[in-house]
């Protein structure tokens, strides 16, 4: 079905994407630049800077990355051997040494390749202890933040991951707004399948189309409904009611980490303050689409949807009512990542944010649209789009 | 269908478990222990300890907890407030300072507490940037594993959630059974829905099952066919042959954290070497799920399926085929914690443990049997039950 303002509700999420690669050349680049001689980093699979510098989607127990002598190895524990060579692109995987910390793991490949001293840049998450022994094995450790930086600017195949999961995100919105149209007012109730429509009952619907689509909800699926739409981060358990807003924000992760984040907002029935909002919130994203390419500063974005907002007579500066949150925020491997579009660095091409207006008003409910975009030279382009409409339909 | 040898594959998961609480009695033991003057951990969304500590599904950037002075703390972001009020069982939640680093404003809770000096425990995964910033503000850290330890006795609770997410794994299982049942053999494919059957296909199913029951995949479906059975951790794609094992491994994450694990092994027509496989490791299945009980030394259980599987011919000491790893983990907000299998140190009631035999032949295939189960005083329990054979039946 092709729908007016957006067609990728439909399209099929496709194959697979191949795991991107990471380029190591910003790493070099840091280290002349700080003067140092190496790079590590500790973490687990729930680190995503090290899921980006290895492509390694590990166990939940610490493993190390070590980018030194112009070498990336990944330590990687024994059990999970086969897996960090098929997966680590970099040049070296080694197992040995199971019940080692990884912080020592990581010092030994440094004392075979740089010969137990020197400066090593780490990120600033890196955990405590494997700082403590890179430090008692000589070295000394300089915060770096030059993977976050990195990070922002997606290659040709982390946005094939990206479009990937985005439209996985918008199977999970396809089928919340078809039992949205599907359900029935009854009194102060809405009725669907014979049962009371309750958040935690769409969110799985929501959240079964996700999985099936090859994604997956990530804990996620922001349902709200009236009044809980106002909790930005809503995942508990409410009833529906006719004419209330229904809020959903889905931000499932794909293949090879990568996150969607779609926003939609419907009413079923009738509600002035919910179809009010819905149209200024629709403005507000037309006017920060709009600003959205290369050399804009990115904090413009943000004041462009509150100056729109503000026009339609909604608080800006609260954090109780109105717009009570920034425009967008980066996403890649992690969900929020840089750019951040309160800052004052100009967007790049290659960026991807979301771009998300929306206002809320605690005693009746919550209006926000959520898309995910690339920034390009000359404007942007939407990674999967999906029509906007407060009444749902079937999809 | 109550089926001889398990019943819980058609039981309703049941209405989502509340919360469950977290009594810091332990903190103020360990502090008392180390003659230490607070506890301090900082951390994100991802971190399992902080969830533990504080029951806050936050944001993915880094919040702090603070015990100090006989109070919990939870310094929660300014845009997670509501959330982190409805959902941290503590004291007090501060969300001033948005800008502030977590390790900051951890030690301006300190330092109104404690005024300024002392000695501070901390787990070993702390960032170091927070480290950095306690150490500056003039405490003394000293590393602790008193929340690991802590973790690994679960109230009826916490039990209730892991339940209630094993409950979700079976219906995955449930449902790549079904599939496997309906699969038809057509020359050296299995077809299913008028396409060959692949890994991908089966795990989206499973996962859209599992989503549908109120848990989510978190990524850990992992489902192998023939050789990919004997990497543990395959969660790529591949086609599911005739007369191959097909195994899944399932480890949903379910309400407040908790995740499931199970696993069952299927073929679909005629292997010799998988049906040998199967017995053998049922058998050691049950010959260490006999050692379960409280006092007994963690690693009897593991030594008690080795001889078992040795017995049958396999291997027990390769890391290449047979019987490859441990017999089982501890489970709670982390897939894999305390108490481990191979340790010397008694099981206790309450420990919550996988017993999951395996043996694995690189060029055929694997067969691995894993249930959840709660250790008790005179024995163990097992979460909820699940049928064994060997060929699938509907579900």
């Amino acid at each position: 079905m092709s729908v007016p303002g957006g067609d990728d509700a439909e399209t099929p999420v496709g194959e697979v994407p191949p795991a991107p690669g990471t380029d190591y050349e910003f790493l070099r680049g840091a280290l002349d630049e700080a003067g140092a001689d190496a790079f590590v980093h500790v973490g687990d699979r729930f680190d995503d800077d090290l899921r980006y510098l290895t492509r390694f989607s590990g166990p939940d127990r610490d493993y190390a990355f070590v980018f030194a002598g112009g070498t990336g190895t990944l330590c990687a524990p024994a059990l999970f051997g086969e897996q960090a060579v098929r997966e680590f692109p970099g040049d070296r995987v080694r197992t040995e040494a199971l019940s080692d910390p990884a912080g020592v793991r990581a010092a030994a490949v440094l004392d075979e390749a740089i010969d137990g001293s020197g400066t090593v840049l780490v990120p600033r998450r890196l955990p405590h202890d494997a700082a403590v022994y890179l430090e008692d094995a000589g070295y000394d450790l300089v915060s770096t933040d030059a993977v976050d930086r990195a990070r922002r600017r997606k290659s040709d195949d982390e946005l094939a991951c990206l479009r990937f999961t985005q439209r996985a995100a918008l199977r999970g919105m396809a089928r919340a707004e078809t039992v949205l149209a599907e359900a029935v007012p009854d009194g102060d109730v809405l009725r669907w399948e014979s049962a009371p429509l309750t958040t935690e009952r769409l969110r799985r619907e929501v959240n079964a189309a996700i999985a099936a689509a090859g994604a997956r909800d990530a804990g996620n699926s922001v349902v709200g409904a009236g009044p809980t739409c106002a909790d930005l981060h809503f995942t508990g358990d409410d009833d529906v009611a006719p004419g209330e807003t229904v809020l959903l924000d889905l931000s499932p992760r794909g293949p090879h980490g990568y996150y969607g984040d779609v926003t939609r907002t419907f009413v079923v029935g009738e509600d002035g303050w919910g179809r009010r909002a819905y149209v200024a919130v629709e403005s507000a994203r037309e006017a920060a689409l709009e600003r959205v390419e290369a050399g804009t500063p990115a904090h413009r974005v943000h004041e462009e949807a509150a100056a729109e907002l503000a026009a339609f007579g909604f608080e800006v500066d609260s954090t109780e009512r109105g717009f009570t949150h920034g425009v967008g925020h980066g996403v890649g491997v992690s969900l929020h990542e840089g750019p951040s579009l309160r800052a004052d660095d100009p967007l790049e091409a290659g960026h991807v944010v979301t771009i998300e207006p929306g206002v809320y008003d605690p005693e009746r409910g919550g209006v926000r649209l959520e898309d995910l975009v690339v920034v390009t030279d000359d404007g942007h382009e939407i990674l999967a789009e999906y029509p906007f409409s407060s009444t749902p339909r079937e999809r």
